[in-house]
């Protein structure tokens, strides 16, 4: 059994760096950043199902398809979408600054750009940013978190060990995320020797459980990237022993992004058990996750468990049989085959105040199981919404 | 071509009428309504699609095969579903009482109980509050609508004329309410004759393109119904007639609900023009209505246009092409071929404080068309929510 440590501190496996700045997009705040391995590093990458992908995404998805990149470079506060040729040019300029600071060409570079939809890249400030950015980069990772975050009330990395091998998530979120496509952006560094296929294959499998299984608001951003680079420099590892650990920091960074949604004070976390097929256990858990009654529910800390089985039930498709569903919140039972039971209202009551909110549901109907993430609904998230163009 | 009348203020069709009451299971506030129909009346309904539907809804669907109906009685506060068997006995309880007031056969009689899920109802109090409900039977359905309210901010009930058959609608919102199901509680009155058979079709028909387009937070309530009484007391009329006048009640009766949609400041209508297929339109406008990034971009009037573009895009089954697409608020072209194009924001931003909000979207790609009905996101919605069980 492979042993999986968390470091206390995010660190970059061997041979990653990053650097970041301020080139004006933002008043003050980082607003660039870039991330670069030393050497060419294996790279797969997912994007955004949205039908109106970002240039930046377009071009990923070409840039993808070598299996190889030397960097990535981010924008904060306009996403670089719905900007037709001109946004797609903005792109590949990008690209290219990034890739001339590493004197590497521009197909090993993986651009992402986040913020305001519809609005034009100021690109030439974007230039002008990246120019000396090389000889900034340097060892912490959460400098390239910083780099990259927009509503996110603090900045994200985390790194983890199994035997000799790092890998290292760096993300943002926190709004415009539900699941079914890649995720909001999430770079994953790891100094594992693996190739670019198996890597397209792992990675896939990690976001299927983790980030495809978030939803702050059930609304699918035009500019999700999650990508990965394995540079080799820890040499081959057991790929049952890498999927395992990149799996665990794909959970763990995706419980820090629900955590951390626009306006959340818990951490929710459904589970399905005893579904017909994964596909029931999926829908079921992310409907739980996503209905405004149960995100208000875990807002008000007040145990209306009649609306877990709502959720439950609402997934039309799936199979659901009142008589074999039981639920839990945080351990308490809650339903007992299909109706509410009596339980001690003060103690479910105080359990909702939790910063973590486990709602689990057994249907007694099969053996597939899932898990989804997600955060209760508040007044900051509509206050961050109403006005973020603005802001 | 019939026309269409709404009056100005609700009245009954001849040979209905209504009562309500406080039984005790509100603090002062009417809980309880009793619909009546001085004859048998065909009747139809439609119920909630969730897994989980409540005592009522199960015996509801046995009493509307028989098509004949003489009374409907509601409750508010506590919805009797996730009750058991218990929760089946207790509706058949009620159903018994308010037929033994009105002197009818059980069979006769719709029920239906909204509220708090998995309570118990206090079936007592409400047996004792249906008894002497028959002598207060009167004219105004605005006295019926009261009595079905729970967070409505106020009552509602319209009718209309279609040459001498008069159409009236009483409902009851106000969240929890999401396509794809009957709808909330609506009882539709009507003096024209028609089969029950006919009217299950027409009913059918007329509840797809209005109140299966309404929703407010996407959430689908355990006791959604709709039902139509039709006592044929104003005699025989063209169907296309009553279909028009039908779904043009229905309609608007939607756009009541959505409007005051718990917390709503706005009524929001999307339209999806030039679609594929009736599919893709009706799930692009529901997209576009459950989006909490627009609910949110309607609540701050803040043109934040290109999250119309996210709205669409994250249609994954749908047909859509960015270059064929364009998108207008309140008549104000802001995206086209894809794009985000220049337009006057202080004109859009002041159209975005208007009480009524459209947003329609052509996609270019058929014949296509649907609409769907919703409202702003706003504190309100959570100020309701989180504390709905225990205020």
């Amino acid at each position: 059994v492979p042993t999986i440590a968390f470091h206390p501190k995010p660190v970059f496996p061997r041979g990653f760096r990053c650097a970041s700045r301020n080139c004006g997009l933002k008043p003050a705040a980082k607003d660039i950043a870039l991330f670069a391995s030393d050497v060419d590093a294996a790279a797969a990458a997912v994007f955004t199902r949205n039908h109106f992908p970002g240039a930046p995404i377009l071009l990923g998805r070409e840039v993808i398809r070598g299996g190889v990149l030397r960097g990535v470079i981010v924008n904060t506060k306009v996403s670089n979408v719905a900007t037709g040729a001109r946004g797609l040019e903005h792109a590949r300029r990008m690209a290219r600054a990034a890739a001339s600071e590493l004197g590497v060409s521009a197909d090993r570079i993986l651009v992402s750009s986040t913020g305001v939809i519809g609005a034009t890249l100021p690109i030439e400030k974007i230039e002008q940013g990246i120019q000396g950015l090389a000889a900034e980069l340097q060892d912490d990772p959460m400098q390239g978190a910083e780099g990259i975050m927009t509503t996110d009330s603090y900045p994200k990395a985390l790194s983890l060990a199994t035997g000799d091998v790092t890998i290292t998530l760096v993300a943002k979120g926190s709004g415009m995320i539900e699941p079914n496509m890649a995720t909001m952006l999430a770079y994953i560094f790891t100094d594992a020797k693996v190739s670019a296929g198996r890597l397209d294959v792992l990675l896939r499998d990690a976001v299927d459980e983790s980030f495809n299984m978030l939803s702050v608001d059930g609304d699918t951003s035009t500019s999700d990237t999650c990508a990965i680079l394995a540079n080799g420099r820890a040499g081959e590892i057991s790929e049952e022993e890498f999927a395992a650990a990149l799996r665990a920091g794909c959970i763990r960074m995706t419980e820090v992004l629900a955590r951390d949604g626009e306006g959340a004070e818990h951490l929710v976390r459904a589970t399905v058990r005893g579904a017909k097929s994964a596909t029931d256990a999926r829908a079921i858990a992310k409907s739980l996750i996503n209905s405004p009654l149960i995100k208000t529910m875990v807002h008000g800390a007040d145990p209306n468990v009649g609306r877990v089985l709502m959720a439950v039930g609402k997934s039309f498709e799936s199979a659901v049989q009142p008589a074999t569903t039981d639920a839990w919140i945080n351990g308490h039972l809650v339903v007992q085959r299909g109706e509410r039971i009596e339980f001690d209202d003060a103690v479910v009551r105080a359990s909702l105040r939790e910063e973590v909110v486990d709602i689990e549901v057994e249907l007694g109907l099969g053996d597939a199981r899932a898990t989804a993430y997600g955060c209760d609904f508040t007044h900051g998230y509509i206050d961050e919404n109403a006005a973020y163009l603005s802001s």
